[in-house]
């Protein structure tokens, strides 16, 4: 039986999402620019969506775009203001620890001429938020900074990041990527005080390839594709239907479940912190305090992440050493927190989802403990001259 | 009962295929990127959809990239040229009746300060390959031409534009949107003699925002999206494994169902032209010859596409003015065929699938010939002064 620990990376479809993009690619399956009722159909399956998601963050329907996922919608926020603001400044102000659909989008910009600051968090993976705000001056057109860290957790003060950065440049531009938040906790664009946030679909139980910019009317951004007329020529190209259909519910169905779901996965976290602190060695990378505990990132020291991971996954038990979208390489969030290397290479992402269970926790940490007797002798025994 | 006479502007889904992706969604859900047995098992899909497309094309799996579909597909092509080969010209040729994902990327190419020609096509919507050529010079880096038109269906003679057009520059990058043509007809790179080529989902039976493109070995791109490892980086982003999934059966399905399908689409094709033609006014603009016959686009002068188009969805027979994509606007595409304004109000666009039927026909060409009836009468009552 899968022990699917690994919902940061994706998550399990919800049947009933699953049944909606069954539906749409059957039965509502007309273009939604077509001009006939069939094209009309999808067309109001999309402001359906659009005004699902916009309830969720607060948000008028026409400051809903759909996006092919968060990366491309990330990419629109990093590209798209600079190119529609080219008189607007040289500087951008992120973060060290982005997702890297913003941070390499930033690395990219600075190829191109632009300076780009990346505030570093400090060794709990939190910002400053004074910290960022100094870095924010009359000459940044941009600030992205993202949620809720991806690999720790941390949950940014952006309320407040917001505040003080404006004060020091009224038109500046706040973008956050929302991904691992939206669907999770209450996010209000608003009292977060952003003007262009990022949400992808795969993250809450809805299929992955759909993802959304909400952006407030009245901000300017060159699109990234040229074509068609669908969504104001800012996205064009036939908007994926089912998808964002399954979207629309998936996140309706998170608003309607939130505090089930959190409850649950905090019963979840607490097992697992509680569970994992009995076992030798093991470190928290992830702060209780100021984090989403969706997520929790450990450190075996002296077990690497990889072994790890290959040694849960013969017991059907999947979790992660990172981002995914990283593929295995060494972790940029973990590094920008300057924890030990030692930690670095051992550290270990569990992610919950409500579907998740106290056996799950309990098979999750007799696999890591039993690592730890095994693989840390094996270890220490395959290591040159230790008695020496 | 549903006549649905537009498959050009999208499909519906088969059911062989929505049960794939529905399968993918709940149970194959990892992350393609996450290196345990969950997302082996869903790269294995992605490779098993790439090695479909490939053998399709007759090409190489590692020259298939996913995309959201064709108007990313086509984005990726008519700018990655000029992105990775700064120094190459500053020339690119393209048709004056590409679809709008090409046709506005090079306008925007063009803003950008680089010189496009838009070759026209003639009066029946075909191109001479000569022209085509002749429009290549040594500066030009990059030579865009659509295999099959969108609107009147017409073939592009792109074996021999690729062989004269390289006799002018040896190093030109070729590309062609394949979008209507994949899936329907036999498409070879090699007899095409393209190092770029663009396809989609939606159009063969897949679902909506899943495409390709095709990169011939050694042909470099620069990405249009920043961030993770997936694709060789060349395409960022979680891989929509359901939708991937899903593309990879509809191409098996097309190829191994394509004689029957041929013959089907080809007796609807020929049973509408008979039975169009028998109604007073009728004139067809696409051409027999050197056509795809899954596309039939004719017009009653007189009556306005869009008063013909909801003559018929009255009665649930859906076909279209033109492209989905322009929403109604007046088509560029006979306009550069130059064909006269009256022809081109009243342009009406049928597009086949095998799932069509006779009865369909038998529908389509009674609501034409009853909407010539009363509405070319009630239009001719309407003007004014007409008897003056």
């Amino acid at each position: 039986m899968d022990v699917y620990l690994d919902n940061s990376a994706t998550t399990r479809c919800d049947g009933r999402v699953a049944q909606k993009v069954l539906e749409m690619m059957t039965q509502c399956y007309g273009n939604p620019s077509s001009l006939h009722h069939k094209g009309l159909q999808a067309e109001l399956e999309l402001r359906g969506a659009r005004r699902e998601l916009a309830a969720a963050l607060g948000a008028q329907e026409q400051e809903i775009f759909f996006t092919s996922g968060g990366t491309e919608a990330n990419n629109l926020a990093l590209f798209g203001i600079p190119g529609a603001y080219p008189r607007g400044g040289r500087k951008i102000v992120t973060t060290a620890f982005e997702h890297s659909s913003v941070y390499e989008s930033a690395k990219e910009l600075e190829r191109r001429g632009w300076q780009v600051v990346f505030v570093p968090p400090d060794s709990q993976g939190k910002l400053d938020a004074q910290a960022v705000a100094d870095a924010v001056d009359e000459d940044t057109v941009l600030l992205s900074v993202m949620l809720v860290n991806n690999e720790v957790g941390t949950i940014a003060p952006l309320g407040r990041i917001s505040t003080l950065a404006r004060r020091k440049n009224p038109k500046l531009i706040i973008h956050t990527d929302a991904v691992q938040a939206f669907g999770k906790m209450p996010v209000s664009v608003a009292k977060l005080g952003v003007d262009l946030l990022t949400l992808s679909g795969h993250k809450i139980y809805a299929p992955k390839g759909v993802g959304a910019l909400y952006v407030r009317r009245g901000v300017r951004l060159a699109p990234l594709f040229f074509g068609g007329e669908q969504q104001g020529k800012l996205r064009p190209g036939t908007e994926s239907a089912p998808l964002i259909a399954g979207l629309g519910l998936a996140s309706r169905l998170c608003r309607q479940e939130m505090a089930r779901h959190t409850q649950t996965v905090q019963a979840l976290y607490s097992a697992c912190v509680e569970q994992l602190a009995d076992i030798p060695g093991v470190v928290f990378n992830s702060p209780v305090e100021d984090s989403l505990h969706y997520v929790l990132n450990f450190s075996l020291p002296g077990v690497r992440s990889e072994t790890m991971l290959h040694f849960l996954e013969a017991r059907e038990i999947y979790v992660s050493s990172g981002s995914a979208c990283a593929k295995g390489q060494k972790s940029r969030v973990l590094e920008s927190m300057k924890l030990p290397q030692g930690r670095i290479d051992s550290a270990i992402r569990v992610s919950f989802s409500p579907q998740n269970t106290r056996k799950d926790i309990q098979a999750l940490a007799e696999g890591v403990r039993e690592a730890g007797e095994t693989l840390a002798r094996t270890t220490r025994r395959g290591l040159p001259n230790r008695r020496a």
